[in-house]
């Protein structure tokens, strides 16, 4: 089988290593603006072949879209217009419902897998790809019943092979869950390390200072903006609801301290430990 | 030497572990209010023997407080009434202005070291305790010049055995860097489980959905009120200041995405970014 990757970066990238190693596909085809971006992913196999956009539409089985949401959007129709009835296009993308809304009409609706791996680092590009990124991570298939079964069956297979488990859902219940446990924590990340930026100047003693706990807090505040911007534009509204509520949540933690209610800062803490239980 | 740990949890069994393996220490008394504490800490050979505070104190030639940081400010004044010349007690709180306050006039404060090992998780108790804890990491030794020189020299030797790297300041200073880079992550993780915990009733789609980026953001969250409150109580008006910040920092995001102002969004990720030049 021949699969095209659009976009050869972090994600794209680490599509196209595993489903290579593991004989998904025998062939890839890679499509980026990024020239730098294309030299690596040849140099390190990640692709077999860089293409024009056009060619690889035409020429493969399995079209991968792994590029920012807003690029996505805006790509998909074209190449649904372009698509045979044989082969079958995936998005990558974190936000689900602009994307499904912007070719639910479209004749080809059906070639289209609206796909979302839930995994992704604060690194970019073709040299941070492993074949191992997504083992063990969970994947969502949103609106499957827009989707052809021979199409949503390959997308399946495709998410065995990265050895990733599947739920299904809605797109716009994933816009919302995401909102809570993906794109806030991003948010709060930037925020806390514009925190530290703002106030502290002696920045040896941030960096000889810094406990694991920051770092692992900070971590995400080096993700780039190419790739966030989009999706907080298109999961605009979810994002807010949750911000306005961390910041609720964090004005009671202020009120707590200055008021040095101990109790009810003890209270709040043995609220947020219940995560424990959920989250290993 | 012999060395008497009071708490034998996370902090103390980690530091009496490697103090034994390597030979700094060749007898440890364990001092804790909590019996299964110490029966864990007797089981994992963190401690030799485990003694009433009294014994503790007058047998060991270095007494290390591993106690929640109010509980230690309360401790160590009757500690020092009770030390000989030749023995040293050192602490290992997270804030240090109050405790060097606490004891600034003590007739025998040179025989407190004031300091702060930058480690810790989401863990606790004996069983968390590991050999290796502390390597690579930094201490702090606040207010050195208010120690005998040898009593300094004594946890210096100390952290070296640990594999720590020292850094010297003042208390108050090192109370306002670790409320930039400790305790306002700390209350950052805590407000966003509760924001979680809060609108997501799900708790099966959290569990299931949740990436790692949310899972690192969300690890502190995780951290026992009885050792967090205290701290923040201990550098309330330092958390207060830096907790204004982040919620100022937090309504620039908030306000960008209700103006639609993406391009100010940008540029407060874009700042963000800075911290992958500060931290690796």
């Amino acid at each position: 089988m021949k699969t095209s990757i659009i976009g050869t970066g972090l994600i794209g990238g680490s599509m196209a290593l595993k489903l290579r190693k593991k004989g998904f596909t025998d062939y890839i085809y890679g499509i980026d603006k990024n020239e730098e971006h294309l030299q690596q992913a040849l140099d390190r196999h990640i692709i077999d072949e860089a293409v024009s956009l056009e060619d690889g539409i035409r020429n493969a089985d399995l079209i991968i879209l792994a590029i920012p949401v807003d690029a996505a959007r805006k790509l998909l129709p074209s190449i649904l217009d372009q698509l045979q009835e044989h082969q079958t296009v995936m998005d990558s993308g974190s936000t689900k419902a602009g994307i499904t809304n912007a070719v639910k009409d479209h004749p080809n609706r059906k070639r289209y897998v609206s796909f979302h791996p839930m995994w992704g680092t604060e690194n970019s590009g073709p040299v941070s790809a492993t074949d191992e990124s997504f083992t063990g991570k969970a994947a969502v298939i949103c609106n499957r019943e827009e989707s052809a079964e021979d199409a949503f069956h390959l997308v399946e297979r495709a998410a065995q092979e990265l050895d990733m488990h599947l739920i299904y859902m809605d797109a716009e219940d994933h816009d919302i869950h995401t909102a809570y446990i993906s794109h806030i924590s991003h948010i709060t990340s930037y925020a806390l390390a514009n925190t530290v930026l703002e106030k502290e100047r002696e920045e040896d003693t941030i960096f000889q200072l810094a406990s694991s706990g920051f770092s692992s807090t900070v971590r995400l505040a080096k993700s780039h903006p190419e790739m966030w911007v989009p999706i907080f534009r298109q999961n605009r509204e979810n994002v807010l609801d949750v911000l306005n509520e961390h910041i609720t949540q964090l004005r009671k933690f202020k009120s707590a301290l200055e008021k040095e209610n101990y109790d009810f800062l003890e209270e709040l803490i043995v609220n947020a430990n219940k995560i424990r239980g959920i989250l290993k």
